[in-house]
């Protein structure tokens, strides 16, 4: 069989509540595959193959578009609790029993929601330049935000430049690099998300951001050991939430790169597949081992 | 030569500034050596023996009691201003040009001053169970630490898993291995530090801890790649200030382990020697190495 890859990996379709989801499954099969969810009107193809072929050297990777999305059909719903429930339906019709689930930005959104709905599902977590429900700066968008996302850009690619990398020089030139990655592939590729799928898409941005008494308190419920990345500069969802993420969920790593924004990973695309790698597979992510470190230390 | 290891590493002896400066240096010699700067009252039987022959696998390892402390001649100073202008005379006066400095809890101040006085001696800092200047809660303490270390402990040495550990079953598991292996060594252990060094250091913590104006922005300053790490739930030094540390420093990477205290490191030390030696180890730790990427895609 031959291996596919983030290029070649051909867009499958899979059928679940009347849903007809599009899908590539690449990468070593080797236990429990992971799931990406994307970010706001992001389809597969906007994922960075330098992280996908590096993380389906050790697993499966499957890249989706949940419902409504470019080459999926159905409607984006205006809830992520919607959008976590396509996306458990979607898994479901793959036939698996468990998954690791990775989230980017809003796509953290509904994987989080994907966890609290059927916990028995997820077995590690992967969240992104993301934040919890109600977080700091998320209501209304932040103004720094808003500002790039009103802008006209030429080419229009160079919004991502905006959107996920600060302004410095090296986090720049990483950014036009990660802009090259994701052109790559040539064919097959998914058709543009229409503006009613980014509207309700806001809608739910809303609902999610809306002020709430205690609003972290259902983080406490989310057991599956979850690793936490994010850009020391994170405009569109402040870093502080990656803090808060952490801070409130029971078993959480944070990792914040330097100089980096909303898509660090982007920007150090080799240190994420390493530290993701070595969290996915590790037996137990941080269990201390210290018995071996004695032994070590009695010789 | 027989190479040294924590346990069998003998005390030797530095002369600066008319201290003589109590030290132990163990590991494989391959480039810049690591200095460790100790946390309130401990000596160089304090460290993990499990993170200093971890780390001496890669490097060489300097443990050392600054001025005042235990086998260290001299005086406690009252401002850690001075206690860095100590650490830099003793690391000049083993005619060392460049260093790695590692600065625990009150240690971590001492190696921000350290490498603020002394720039070109530093290539890069580990900050653990740290803060800034100023800090959130620092002043006159934290309501947790005051408690802890005002209480009497059977052992003495239960002392510290409250002040390193959190309550769970699991770090508290940690910490009982922790202190087993920090009583290793059974020949030639440090004195105790003097009631008067550790007034002395009070009297320097609550000069640090004092409201200042703009008081991270010396932070910019530092332009050393730095590593910070920290437990999520420190109630030493609240865990926040590492966060800070974090989004002040323009070079610096942050990692937080979960459910874990001040002494995250002592938790987790299999954990911790990765993280170093992969930030240390490293030409540049962050440099995006996209060109390798971009050739592994198009292949």
């Amino acid at each position: 069989m031959t291996q596919h890859s983030h290029q070649t990996a051909p867009t499958q379709f899979a059928e679940a509540d009347g849903i007809r989801f599009a899908y590539r499954r690449f990468g070593k099969p080797n236990g429990v595959p992971l799931v990406f969810n994307q970010h706001f009107t992001g389809t597969m193809d906007h994922w960075d193959p330098a992280e996908t072929d590096g993380l389906a050297q050790e697993r499966e990777v499957i890249l989706f578009n949940n419902a409504g999305i470019s080459s999926s059909s159905g409607e984006v719903p205006t809830t992520f609790r919607e959008m976590g429930a396509n996306a458990i339906a979607f898994i479901k019709a793959l036939g698996l029993k468990q998954v690791d689930v990775l989230g980017f930005s809003i796509g953290g959104f509904v994987a989080q929601e994907i966890t609290l709905q059927a916990p028995e599902l997820v077995r590690r977590l992967v969240l992104l330049g993301t934040g919890p429900r109600s977080g700091e700066g998320m209501l209304g968008g932040t103004p720094e935000g808003n500002s790039i996302f009103s802008a006209t850009y030429d080419p229009p690619d160079h919004l991502w430049l905006s959107v996920f990398f600060t302004p410095s020089a090296a986090s720049q030139a990483a950014g036009r690099a990660f802009l090259k990655r994701f052109r790559l592939r040539s064919k097959d590729r998914d058709p543009e998300v229409s503006g009613e799928a980014a509207v309700a898409q806001r809608a739910a941005i809303a609902k999610w951001s809306a002020r709430r008494e205690r609003p972290y308190d259902y983080l406490k419920v989310i057991q599956q050991p979850t690793l936490i990345v994010n850009g020391s500069t994170d405009v569109i969802i402040y870093t502080v939430n990656s803090f808060i993420l952490q801070q409130h969920l029971p078993n959480a790593e944070l990792i914040i790169y330097p100089d980096s924004a909303h898509g660090s990973h982007h920007q150090y695309p080799e240190l994420f597949v390493r530290d993701v790698s070595t969290f996915l597979s590790a037996t137990n992510p941080w269990a201390p081992r210290v018995s071996k470190l004695l032994k070590l230390q009695s010789k």
